[in-house]
């Protein structure tokens, strides 16, 4: 299993996903600070792993609070839960995990801050313990989607380290081959942060599912030739009528699924889910930095001071989505009532 | 103007596209084989410059030329002429380019070497001033099809660089802005070999106007977001139905297009027409070496051992091309009917 992220006494420790493959490194968060900012810069990353990071980061917080009771302790509470909040927009697992974690101070608030902090503390890792089995079980519902000998074509890292462990979009491949299937991989390199390149290739490789690097200007055209029989991708959010934002460039692909007649899945937990959103056009979309896009790794590509647009995400309309798999099963459209079952 | 190519002191003189917009540096070709290995790595590219190119190659090989007359003289003529021919096989004006060198060499050929030396030089250069006369008659007939205010995408770079001077689709723009026209620029990054990010940019903030950086991936959202008004790109090689082969991922541009009801154009010199095919499926398309795709600017982004696809073009299909402008002007499908005009 690789250690996307873990609770070690006191402290939160991540893998470095600005620095793979090139390097393994770890970074280790002490303050609910540091891990919000550790998910602003991206060394955390991958909805779920999001949700997971946030809950450990409230922990944190919680664990630095002194007042024990009464209206300085939800001022205190609120302040740390506004930061990690204010992390990154888009993601809906990062506002699930915080309402959970939320939740459980509510509940817990009568006790006393040592209870409350032993409590958000089983809470977290309850969060990341059903992540984990929630991944398993898309990874059953979706991989009898793939055929053996199928050619199945990524974007970005939806795979153990966008999660707990094992993955969505790359949990119903490794389930696919786990049942004995051969499964090929097309993993766009998904600029401009290229978790493709450095992230997907790194987690296939480990596991020795044969994946091909492409650019991502290439999967419209490998789709084209036949050479793409079926697209996964995870998600970021999903509005009630399916509508998905995920990374840059899912909503190309698949339209050029749809033009080609390959089925265009979308994986992703319940947790994903965002019931209070009609459709996508709710969705708030983050603009990165631009020098996400001048540079790659660190070295300028262009000119330096060259106008960039950086969204992170785009949305696909649900009409281009085939179904969407959840730990709760294959959902297919019409998806406002294929989805339509409330999640904790 | 930007110096492109040009023919200087019995040597050919090209400024380093792999090395713009970081370094403007330049390099000197003597002998025609240091131009085929300009031509294969990318020194020079761009379907006209390439002809360019090729054709003052062919010329510096006359110039090394030792037998005066006879089967000697067509033999080591052949054995130039072959190695300049496979540098690169998708652009059709480097075997334009190449074949109308040869008729010149047959035409001057019982003229003997000092003849025919002379009347290749003329040759090439009457093609390079051509080329730049070519882009200008595209640029008249390209601009009126763009509406002061918008704006438009484009891929790769099919610009001066690309061209003896002022470019296709740059060209176009470039007309635009000349009638006064205010047009903004979102140029694709145009992975692996960044010609958007480093060429088009560069060119463009040289002249001033204004330019847009995005990644490949993010063109379909902003055409579905309605931030852009026409797509216009260059072309390799054009099927006599119009069938267009351009850098890789034009294809998922013009699909990307045509479901946003975004007009695409397509604007090349009818040398890059190849009337000998009747449809796309006869055009070589180019794979290149997998380290363009691991690597961006000498520098590993992902495993070093990673297997990778490189197609260089794809082929985009009539039927999502509004119209191709030539120096002959805008033509409208069916592309059979309005490109059939014989050219020289």
């Amino acid at each position: 299993m690789l250690p996307t992220i873990a609770w070690r006494g006191r402290s939160v420790v991540m893998i470095d996903q600005r620095k793979l493959p090139g390097q393994e490194t770890y970074v280790r968060c002490r303050t609910y600070i540091q891990v919000a900012q550790a998910i602003e810069k991206m060394v955390v990353r991958g909805a779920p792993a999001i949700g997971i990071a946030a809950a450990y980061g409230l922990v944190l917080g919680a664990m630095a609070l002194s007042a024990e009771t009464g209206r300085s302790l939800d001022r205190d509470f609120e302040k740390v839960y506004k930061r990690l909040e204010r992390t990154r927009p888009t993601a809906r697992n990062l506002f699930w995990a915080l309402e959970r974690m939320k939740a459980t101070y509510e509940r817990t608030r009568p006790h006393g801050l040592r209870a409350i902090r032993t409590a958000l503390l089983e809470e977290a890792k309850a969060i990341e313990r059903e992540d984990a089995e929630t991944n398993r079980a898309i990874g059953r519902h979706g991989q009898a989607l793939l055929r053996d000998g199928w050619t199945v074509l990524t974007h970005c890292n939806a795979g153990a380290l966008a999660t707990a462990e094992y993955g969505t979009a790359l949990g119903v491949i490794r389930a696919a081959v786990a049942e004995g299937k051969t499964i090929r991989v097309y993993a766009g390199e998904t600029r401009p942060f290229l978790q493709g390149a450095r992230l997907t290739v790194w987690e296939l490789d480990r596991d020795g599912i044969p994946v091909v690097l492409i650019t991502d200007s290439m999967a419209g055209w490998f789709m084209r030739r036949g050479e793409v029989d079926v697209v996964v991708v995870g998600a970021d959010r999903i509005a009630r009528n399916g509508d998905t934002a995920n990374k840059i460039g899912t909503y190309s692909l698949a339209v050029l699924a749809k033009e080609n007649g390959v089925p265009f899945y979308v994986a992703a937990p319940t947790s994903t889910i965002d019931l209070s959103l009609a459709d996508g056009g709710g969705i708030p979309i983050e603009e990165r930095g631009p020098d996400e896009v001048r540079e790659v790794g660190g070295r300028l590509i262009t000119l330096p001071y060259v106008e960039v647009r950086n969204p992170a995400f785009d949305v696909t309309p649900a009409a281009y989505i085939t179904a969407i798999v959840t730990e709760r099963g294959v959902h297919r459209p019409p998806f406002e009532k294929s989805l339509g079952v409330p999640h904790k």
